[in-house]
């Protein structure tokens, strides 16, 4: 409504209008999503939307750089120098899955919306490939003792996707945070354990958990 | 080209028609896929892409049903009720990312790209939950001895989450089938063994594979 259009600070008002269009872009997408509905969830004229965001594109944009900037704050402390590399990444994990439990629009948004349209996607990409060349770091530092010739960047890939996939169910409130961390920390080291010498041809996989 | 269209059986140039979409579509996206980029890469014209398939969505449509048909052959053989439950998830995996090795630019209109269209990702997802649904079950028909209390489906989640991030690996060139196989069902059995009882409460992950 144009006319709900109280004199706010201008950073309260731009926060007002972010929430309203991860709210809209996560339940319709971003190509179904019209600025009109944006700013009917905003509560403010379309006009108004137009002068602080001069576009869907750019709406959207804000949108990813703002929630992006909040999931680096939610990770950061994995960063800590005191904490062992296996710390590192049990602390990522939780960040991550923290995250996308307390902002689950966000998730949907910052991740499957954007990925989804070619303009953002390589954006996001290239923060994926850092996510996973710092985790394969991760593993690496901290399986000292692991096989020669263990692949850690195909066992890191494995990891963030089944991470992807979890964080979605996280999202749709299907699992507890708690419960994906132990998932894929154990996924992680275990898949590890996995990578026997020559298990890449000979199949080494029959030694099942019974 | 217009000029191009020489006589040829329908049932081949539909089939040319699909091989022209699912190229043009896995290199732009869907939104930035016109239908007369496809007509040039198909070599006919654009009334004539139009009489056989009535609007780009269609199209696109046909595309994911022949990709998905294909993709169900690859899996099929999975399905042999002589195989163990453990043969048959080895089987799925290898019949999927054979799958995607040979088609890859099937396997991103099929999946990345149907994935981020508001139109054709519940279908997708419906498909996608039901191979979460299979996978969970083959885990716990081979985990005779699992742990009480051992969820799996969300190990089910986090193995075909990890399964979506390697097929991208492969569809890149990056990792081959059988070393993919070999990590993906170490993955799944291992990710079940490390499912201890209270797991979840505990954090029991610190037995790292040193």
């Amino acid at each position: 409504m144009a006319g709900g259009t109280k004199r706010l600070p201008r950073a309260v008002r731009e926060q007002q209008m972010l929430d309203a269009a991860v709210e809209v872009f996560s339940r319709k997408g971003f190509h179904e999503t019209s600025m009109d509905a944006i700013a009917a969830e905003a509560e403010i004229s379309k006009p108004m939307l137009y002068l602080y965001y001069g576009s869907k594109d750019e709406l959207f944009r804000a949108c990813i750089q703002r929630e992006g900037l909040r999931f680096l704050e939610s990770v950061a402390p994995a960063g800590n120098p005191l904490l062992s590399p296996h710390e590192q990444l049990r602390t990522a994990l939780e960040g991550f899955l923290g995250f996308v439990d307390a902002h689950r629009n966000s998730w949907q948004v910052l991740y499957r919306q954007a990925l989804g349209q070619q303009a953002f996607a390589s954006e996001i990409e290239n923060a994926r490939e850092r996510v996973i060349e710092l985790t394969a770091k991760l593993l690496e530092s901290s399986a000292k003792h692991a096989e020669p010739g263990t692949n850690f960047d195909i066992v890191a890939v494995a990891v963030i996707g089944a991470g992807e996939a979890i964080a979605d169910s996280v999202a749709a409130g299907r699992i507890e945070v708690a419960e994906a961390v132990d998932l894929l920390d154990a996924l992680a080291w275990r898949g590890l354990a996995g990578r026997k010498p020559g298990a890449a041809d000979t199949a080494e996989t029959d030694k099942l958990p019974e």
